[in-house]
């Protein structure tokens, strides 16, 4: 029996595609950066499905690539040798919120947006929010360990993780789910999960935690005429009880926005801090007395209705619309000590104003974590000096103790660079645990390991 | 060569011992409940001696475990086999803390008191808490993956931990440090090594997160005459915003350190509970707010002042002293939903009362994670009546959705029971990772896996 014969007993024939057209569809990254190839389509609708059909494809030599939202900043779910491509679409489930213990059990395919939905209905909120909401899927989130705008409050995605039913390459699954919040019963495999990949599994199904929905938010933003200030600020900032948000936009994106979106910056200064408080009580006066302490360039604007404040994220909000507007922004997704921002900012500078003179150097991200995003809009570039760049830029992030790969993962556009993060060691006992999940390396080969 | 000669070769003359009485004193647990058998002690003084022993002790066939503070309450470092004790106890080493990012590098067998007293000296405080402070090792709180008295507020053990040293068994050591608080490069291998209790690998060194001090601070012991009360009051506070500590107390409990150290619960009421909250701000208000709310038993004690704070803490700390009164206790420590703490108090005291008429079932622990210490006092039992007893403890925690193991781990006590709260496919699962670091299964082969 072929391969595709196998899949379509698994699965039932409305599931199988070999449709070039679709597969073409599906072995380009939504950046159109990144393009690959890919030999069938499998929609898989259980974990247990999901589990078969990896049990196939490994029993008949075939490479998989897992596929969920596809919002992918590095390439994570592009195929690279006529892969089966795995979408998780159908596992869609949502379940009931449990109010009482604040946890939902959702499929792997269920969008971010959906999980966002399901948690305000029940007057709860989910602790991850970012800007491809509507198209990311939880179980990429998880598989990512995805970060975004509330990090600072909430931690990452993994931190959301309770509980996860995982599809081994093997074709056994694993369901790990606890009523409780301790369990120290064994292995963390969870954690092992999360971040992964999709290198050591597919996710299929997981119990998310939500939180109470804060009762007071108060959102500010403040100018700096310099980006020591602003670093400073951040770092008093993110110490706060109740900090919920911390974004730095740099002059260069809030042009960008007043000029394609017609959103200004409310505010002076060539670096903008948008900060929120949240919590049980009203926090209007501590933010007060907080930006009083900061070096800002002038007043700040702060909103403490909830109209107010969604202006005050409009900026920030649109930068993720403007990055395209040249057509696909060369991105660099970082984590750097505070200390280093200033220098990084300097330094990333002079090496795009030497190797890409034409393009706009774009820089915004969470200072909570020291996770910025440098986006170089208008870069058009030969391969060779696109590469040479790339290079550069990562050496200069790990020469300033930074992490060449923060919230967007590593994906196949850095594989080669995760050396530069971590040492001969850590990565043979990451090859070791590799192996001893997926012995032959066929699912999601193209990613975190060069 | 003798793997005595290579070990003495290793750490040096001094730091290897075949004393019948060291190894007789260091092969039964702190309690005195269990005993095993040892054939060599050694103290390495670095990651790479503790290497080093490593690869000479799998290379010779001969079995390790390894001992921090020895304070494990589930046999976690009784040697059985005749082992090879590799102590951390020459790890001492305590860096500077690093005030601006909150961090401070130590070796694994530094104490936890010492950690408190060096994060205190810089203004700060570390995240976990408890009572064996002064023995307990961060090296085995990490492999542990310890709770304790602040785990409502700040997480366990593991989420202190930002960057670690660890020799694996196969002789190399992975240092995995970042200087970010981002980092999705590959696998969450310190996950992986939290929680292992030993049996992948040997942590050496630990970067370990610091705190804010709160500069506020209220506390409260108050009383219910019903558990349902208690528990719905303990389901209130967990949510508010800057809870800080949340302890069970049972009437068992301060009747005991009334007798036995003459500190007596201050207010009324079968079932007392201690609640803390902490923050940047005044919470006397909040708190008086939350009491309100809850259907108490009588007026509960507050206090605002360090002085009366230390009172209202005193039963709390007592209860540590006065289990062992009448001989080593018989401990329980168990994770279980909220809604199951009434239920499991109510069968389990029954249990005791048909299994151990003569023990006193003491009941205390940590509301927040449902993590609960149930010790039977005063419980002389013939080995097969406490086996029988103790299994049917742990059947009806997993009957009730709880796990048999929470802050304590699994150690040896244990192992038999690990397949109640995990699945064969998960625990099929950890045994792969186990063989892909130790295929021999030479390291710390009593604990975790039956």
């Amino acid at each position: 029996m072929s391969l595709t014969e196998r899949l379509v007993q698994i699965v039932g024939p409305g599931y199988v595609s070999t449709d070039a057209d679709v597969l073409a569809g599906l072995s380009v990254d939504h950046t159109g950066r990144y393009r690959g190839r890919a030999g069938l389509l499998v929609r898989p609708g259980s974990a247990d499905e999901v589990a078969d059909v990896l049990r196939a494809c490994r029993d008949a030599g075939a490479y998989v690539t897992v596929q969920g939202g596809r919002t992918s900043l590095v390439a994570g779910t592009v195929p690279e040798h006529d892969d089966v491509l795995l979408s998780t679409e159908r596992l869609r489930d949502v379940g009931d919120v449990d109010v009482l213990e604040r946890r939902i059990r959702v499929g792997a395919g269920v969008t971010l947006a959906a999980v966002q939905r399901a948690a305000s209905a029940a007057g709860l909120v989910f602790g991850v929010d970012l800007a491809a909401r509507d198209s990311a899927t939880v179980g990429g989130m998880a598989s990512t360990n995805a970060g975004g705008l509330r990090t600072v409050r909430y931690g990452n995605m993994g931190e959301q993780v309770i509980g996860l039913d995982v599809a081994l390459p093997d074709g056994t699954v694993v369901r790990r789910h606890s009523q409780v919040r301790m369990d120290n019963t064994g292995y963390d495999l969870a954690s092992l999960f999360i971040g992964a990949e999709g290198t050591l599994g597919v996710i299929t199904t997981l119990d998310l935690r939500l939180h109470p929905a804060p009762r007071s938010r108060v959102t500010a933003v403040c100018g700096f005429a310099d980006l020591d200030a602003l670093v400073e600020a951040g770092r008093a900032f993110r110490e706060m009880d109740g900090i919920a948000a911390l974004e730095l936009i740099d002059a260069r994106a809030s042009a960008l926005t007043a000029e394609h979106v017609g959103v200004s910056a409310p505010v002076e200064g060539a670096w903008q801090l948008l900060v929120e408080l949240a919590g049980d009580t009203d926090q209007t006066e501590r933010l007060a007395e907080a930006l009083d302490d900061a070096r800002l360039a002038g007043e700040p604007a702060v909103g403490v209705d909830a109209a107010a404040q969604q202006r005050l994220w409009q900026v920030r909000e649109a930068v993720a619309e403007v990055l395209g507007v040249y057509g696909p922004p060369l991105k660099f997704d970082v984590s750097l000590p505070l200390s280093a921002i200033h220098p990084f900012a300097t330094q990333a500078a002079d090496l795009v104003a030497a190797q890409a003179p034409d393009a706009i150097p774009v820089l915004f991200g969470h200072v909570g974590e020291g996770n910025l995003h440098l986006n170089l809009v208008r870069c058009v570039l030969d391969a060779d000096t696109e590469h040479a760049l790339y290079s550069a830029m990562m050496e200069l992030i790990a020469g300033l103790g930074g992490n060449v790969s923060s919230e967007h993962g590593v994906g196949s556009r850095k594989r080669d660079y995760v050396s530069m993060s971590r040492s001969d060691n850590d990565i043979a006992a990451m090859r070791a645990v590799k192996a001893a999940f997926d012995p032959t390396g066929y699912l999601n080969p193209a990613v975190l390991f060069d």
